[in-house]
Parts: structure tokens; sequence; C-alpha cells
């Protein structure tokens, strides 16, 4: 624990620098802290998606088309759970509800968030510590143009289509960093952000009570990669999300938002003329390609970034 | 409703009849009543095995092999729960267990079980009224030799193997019948004991507080269909359960089970010889083909209960 490696992560695009650093780093060098403010119960079940998306990476089962779900997934419950009226729109398959029943079954038994997290990875041969930011309920709210939605809501059912007015972490100010996490603040060696949504993925986590202050204070290195690269996002809604909040969705949108709290900011090759930028942030920026389509891009970028932290 | 028949079912074997007896009754002329003593809750679902074996066969999705369970079914969330850890002795399939979700969610959201149960109906288009015999929980306990054992826990994970020294059926003593079985007992003009176990199908059910004092007293025939036959039962373990209580299983074992609470009863062809010990109990005994191997055996066997009902 005392040298490992905190990684801070959302979803698909996290989970891909995620995998690149276990291949690299023992189990015990690394603590990957995921997001949860996008849980959500559908059907009576607690379903953590960035959780599950690292969870599944990490245990080679993801679906590779998509980056989340399992692969060779099936979806007999969801066609009759849709025959019988339920809500469809956010679809589960049949293996990944298997997992969904036994985390929530695990819960209400009285076990926190993060031991059903680490049962459920060791049951799926993850070894790499796998850990939730927080073991209390916190929910990204989306306040739009249509109101106030549910995260999810926002993001699946209504595909991101409604106007960003801001962002609201309920539940933030009374949860608190899960154990892991606050271990890991104070003993892991180097902080790396994931190429995650800094608004919906790394904000959460950085909002709860404390984090920011001693992220700031983090005595080793802390990396972040962008996960904006050209002025779009890799992945997911952040370059739409950023634009609809005032702010020119790029690169240096994102280290603006880790301003205090990143020594060396990863931007792709194709950003290379907005290094000076970053550089007035306060961080060091290191040009390399970011883009991790194979997993020998995920090794490699993991490399170098954690190339960059020890010298640093 | 005022003339409808109602019917006392509990799973695989009742369910035949129940099929007859849809096919040749309108919607509003057929209440099935059903065992509800089994019900138990795995991965946190409420799984009412009798009200899904009853509700699958009506609507033409039972498994024809097993009578039990949906045609055609998965088993790929059940696959991940045993890769989990959870306990899958009782194994759901992937389209029965959207069944158990939506069930538990609406229970969950305020419904009650007669409730949920139209709904699910209706969805799977099943236009006959199927009713749980209560909305209160009944839990049938096997005592045996080897301790007190949850229903499913003796029927299916221990298969019936420990002696049965007695039953118990939990709760019933604060349960009541659902309310449109309490309609049925008052306005139905025939009541039909399919062949299921006079243990722990129809057992519970006249075990609800009021329900024998109203059937001793219904004012219309009373018919009853032995689900044993030449000593062994058709189905399940009805035998098995005389046998160890010290009754030799028979139809007069059954019949027994329903003195003063049974004007006809239907017995095998095997069991001829057996007719004046059930006269003898005060029942008017009815020799006929009971095996209901076909669909047109189910329709056959349900007319000449009908018959026999309108004649009593």
């Amino acid at each position: 624990m005392a040298r490992a490696v905190l990684a801070l992560a959302g979803g698909v695009g996290g989970a891909k620098l995620v995998l690149g650093l276990s291949r690299l780093l023992p189990p015990e060098a690394l603590t990957v802290v995921v997001n949860t403010g996008d849980d959500e119960t559908f059907h009576g079940l607690h379903v953590s998606p960035d959780l599950d998306t690292v969870t599944y990476t990490l245990a080679g089962l993801a679906n590779p088309e998509t980056g989340w779900g399992v692969q060779g997934e099936t979806f007999q419950a969801a066609a009759v759970l849709e025959r019988l009226g339920a809500e469809t729109w956010f679809r589960l398959g049949d293996r990944d509800l298997a997992l969904h029943l036994r985390r929530t079954e695990l819960l209400r038994a009285g076990w926190t968030l993060s031991e059903v997290t680490r049962e459920l990875c060791q049951r799926l041969g993850v070894a790499h510590a796998v850990v939730p930011m927080s073991d209390q309920p916190v929910r990204t709210v989306a306040l739009t143009d249509e109101g106030e939605l549910a995260f999810q809501v926002y993001f699946v059912r209504r595909r991101c289509e409604p106007r960003l007015l801001g962002l609201r972490f309920d539940g933030v100010e009374r949860a608190e960093p899960a154990p892991a996490f606050r271990q890991a603040l104070v003993y892991a060696r180097a902080l790396v952000y994931c190429p995650s949504n800094p608004l919906v993925s790394l904000g959460p986590i950085l909002a709860l009570p404390g984090v920011r202050e001693q992220v700031e204070r983090f005595p080793g290195p802390r990396v972040a990669v962008s996960p904006i690269v050209g002025g779009q996002a890799i992945k997911g809604p952040a370059a739409k999300m950023f634009a609809e909040l005032g702010e020119a969705p790029s690169c240096v949108a994102v280290a603006r938002r880790l301003r205090g709290l990143c020594d060396v900011f990863v931007l792709d090759q194709v950003d290379a003329a907005r290094a000076e930028e970053v550089a007035d942030l306060g961080m060091r920026p290191l040009v390399v390609p970011t883009l991790m389509a194979s997993e020998a891009d995920k090794v490699q970028l993991a490399r170098r970034v954690l190339e960059v932290a020890e010298a640093a």
C-alpha cells in the first residue's frame, strides 16, 4: 500500500488507462478509485456503471465493442421486463444482472459498497484494488433546460440531448471517501487522473469532503491524462457538456479544472500547440500519443504516465 | 363473478387441470387461487413458484418438459451468480428472473401480491383470474429428521430427502384470504380442487383463517381430483410425504384430507377398487382417466369435472 499508485477513474475512457496500469503494476501497487455518482437503482437493483466497467475491464470480461457491459452478453431478461411494462431504457444484460443482484443482496445484508466491490472483484479474478469513491450514496444530477435529471436519465435515456446548465452531486456533503481511498490519499506515491470526464467522473470524486484539500497537499507527483483530444471527447459527452457550460471544450479546459491539483498534464500530440497554455496553469505539459485503441496503446500510455511520475 | 368456478391449485399438477378449465370457461367464469406457502426470497427477489407455474401455463410460456419454468429458458445470470458465490441451488432462468424482478419492484412500491399478479398476468396475456391465496406472507416449513427446513430448502435443495415429521405454515394465522379469493368463496357456483399436493399445496390454502369453515358451508358442488394415482404421486413428493407422516399414500388418503370439504371425488381408473372407501368418507366417487399427458387430456378431464359439478 505504501508505494501504491492511486488512480481516479470514471467509466470507459478511464478504464482503458486502468487496464494499462494494471499490466505494469502488481496488485498491491495500484488502487483504482472509481466514481459512483452515476450509480442508479434499476428494477430495485443497485447498479454502479463505472465500477462495473472498471471491474469487467480488469476481469477481461468487458465488451470490446462498447467498452462497457459484458462480452457475449444476452438480453433475455430485458426483453421480458419490457413485456412486463418495466422501464427498460437502461438495458441490463443477463450476466450483468447477476452482478447487480449479488451486489444488491450483499448491500441489503449490511455490507458496504467497498466490501461488496472487493468481494465481486475477487470472485471475478480481479487482483488489483477497485474501490468506490465512497460507501455513502452520491448522486449526480444534471441541471438542464428540461429541468433536473438524474444522471442516467440525462446520459442514457435522454442521450445528453437536454442542454446542460450545471451539475449537482446530491449527498456529497454527507458522504466520505471510502476507507481505501482515504488510505491511498495518505500513502500513495503517485496520483493518476485517468482520462475520464472531469465534470461528471472526476468531479464527484474531487467533491467529496476533504478530498480536494488532500489532493492539493498530496506529497507525490500528480499526473493527469486529458480525455479531450482536439476539442472532442474520445468517449462520452465531455465536450458537449463543456460547451454548454460556456467553456470551449479542449484539453486546456480539462487542465483548468485540475488547477492546483495536478503536476503533470498529459495531452495528445494533436494538441501540442496548447502545451504552453497548460504550462501557464502551473502544470508541466507532456505531449504524447494518448489514443488507446489497442491493449499495447493502453500499456504504452500507462508506461509514459508512470515514467513521468517517477521522474517528477 | 357470480357464476364463476373457483379452482384451488398448487404448481405443476394443478396447473394442468387449470389449463383444461381455462379452455372451457371464459375468463370471467374462472378464478384460480394458488398456494403461496412455497414462496421464497432468492437473491433478494420474491419468487412465487406456484403462481408462476400457473401463470406461465396459462400464458403458453411454460416449459413443456418440466411443467415449470419458461420454455426456451437460458441461464446466463445463474452461471454468473454461481461464479459470484451466490447460492444457486434454486436456479432462476434469465426470463424467469425478469418476472421476479418486476414482482419484487412492484411489491416494494406498495402493491399487494394480488395486484402484482393481476398486472403480470395481464402483461403476459393471461385473461383468467390468477389469485394468490393471500396477500400476506405464509411460509411452509417442513419439520424433518434434520430439523426445520424452509419449504424450498426441503423440496429443491434437499430433494425431499429428509424424513418428514410434520408441516407448519408460518404466518398463516395472521394472513387472510386474498380479496378475490374471499369473493369467490361467497359467489362461485362450484369449487374445484385441482390435483395438487393436499399437504403442501392445498394445505396452506385451507389453513387460512376462515377458509375451512367457508368451504364447509360452500353452497355449490365441491369437486376434487386426486393427485395420487395407484399409490404414486403423478408429480412431486406427495406419496413420500404421506408415507413418512404414517399414512399409506393413496387417493383415499387424499380424500380423507378433504373430508367434509368435498362432494365429488375424482379418482383414476387404476384406483377403481378404492371407490367405495371414498364413498365411505361421504363423497361421491367418480372414476375416470385422470392422467393429463396432452392438452386434449387436460380439457377432457376439466370437462368431466365441470359436468359433474353441473350435475351435483
